[in-house]
């Protein structure tokens, strides 16, 4: 509790005391060589065929050339260690933008769709979040302190459009929120053959998640029996 | 190649060429003793706490009082066998309705809701689904025959909304089925504790996905400087 988290992060080793893990500040710049070391690792433990279940603190003090005591001081188990790796292998968590509700749902849907490509182009990355969904106990780690962070902010700017008038204020808020994610988490996560290169396909996911998949209905005046060669252009 | 798909299922043991997996007829009823014997036995097995990867051919014949060439007169493989049994514990799978394009995406939506109900309350259901996620072979195998031609269904019905003008033709059939079934999916697959159990989750759903989020524009004469008290009702 006596951790000043707006300090910045100390070339020399920062003493975090083992209640509060240090694993958990996501988002702060940690560059301190041990840190790095022990992540580059565990990387370089996996390139070697390990899976994230055969690692132990032990095989990775030992091929960080660090103590086990080092790692502890910063994770306060293997479970911490694992799961903040690899948060750390994805790109830095999405940040509200400032802009408009759209636009915020724009920056969310390319941050998904950047995520997407790199899952599939860094083999570590791919390997690790698969491993992580087969280990129950780190899966839920990592929807705690990743997935629900993410889920949370497209909640907040639904809840924000909502209540500007421009979301629909007749679904609970959740459902609204599936309704966004859903296209570009199926396009990233399940379906591998699914084209994520078109640098479009954010805006047109959130025109259509917006606006909906139906045909426009045509304009009211032309509909019914209106007179012919009414509108100009 | 000489197989009558349309004959009933005999109660005897049908005679299937071995180049020609039975398997592969899903949808048929095969209510054959020796294959509710072999199903069941799968069942069991995983009951007592067997993973999909610790059976053998062997072990699941002696379990369901079988011999192994009973197994390969009706599966080329294990793997065949088991996602042909992992597909049985599924409902059976969706089907064209014959309604309009709307009533075809409640059907499917609401094949996805009742699906993920099962895969919550039944256990068995839900751990061969993730055992199989987890193994290369069975999950590519699971994802041709199972998972393939509900995605077709989809994209058929959506292009027929196209044809028929109720569904925009601006975008393409992949990512107008993404849209329509991104939503149920993250509540089925990916959040466990999303709420299912709402009948008008479905509706809710594709009324959602076809008329967007935004909030309705509002009606256009009232919007500008209309003289007040204009439209009756």
């Amino acid at each position: 509790m006596q951790i000043d988290t707006t300090a910045p992060a100390s070339p020399a080793e920062s003493h975090c005391p083992a209640a509060e893990p240090c694993a958990r500040r996501r988002g702060r710049p940690r560059s301190e060589a041990a840190e790095q070391a022990i992540v580059a690792a565990i990387e370089r433990l996996m390139e070697e065929g390990a899976g994230l279940a055969d690692l132990s603190i032990e095989g990775i003090a030992a091929a960080a050339g660090v103590g086990k005591a080092t790692i502890y001081r910063r994770w306060p188990n293997k479970e911490a260690l694992l799961v903040d790796v690899v948060a750390r292998l994805e790109a830095p968590e999405p940040q509200l933008i400032g802009g408009t509700v759209r636009e915020e749902l724009l920056a969310m849907m390319e941050f998904m769709r950047r995520r997407g490509l790199a899952k599939r182009s860094r083999w570590v990355l791919k390997t690790a979040l698969g491993q992580l969904n087969n280990w129950p106990e780190l899966r839920s780690m990592y929807q705690e302190q990743v997935i629900e962070p993410r889920r949370e902010l497209v909640r907040q700017v639904v809840r924000r459009g909502v209540a500007e008038g421009v979301i629909r204020s007749d679904l609970d808020t959740d459902l609204l929120s599936e309704v966004v994610m859903g296209p570009i988490l199926l396009r990233t996560v399940f379906w591998e053959d699914a084209p994520l290169d078109d640098p479009a396909l954010a805006e047109q996911l959130v025109d259509a998640v917006l606006n909906g998949i139906a045909a426009p209905a045509p304009t009211a005046a032309p509909a019914a029996a209106a007179p012919s060669g009414g509108e100009s252009h």
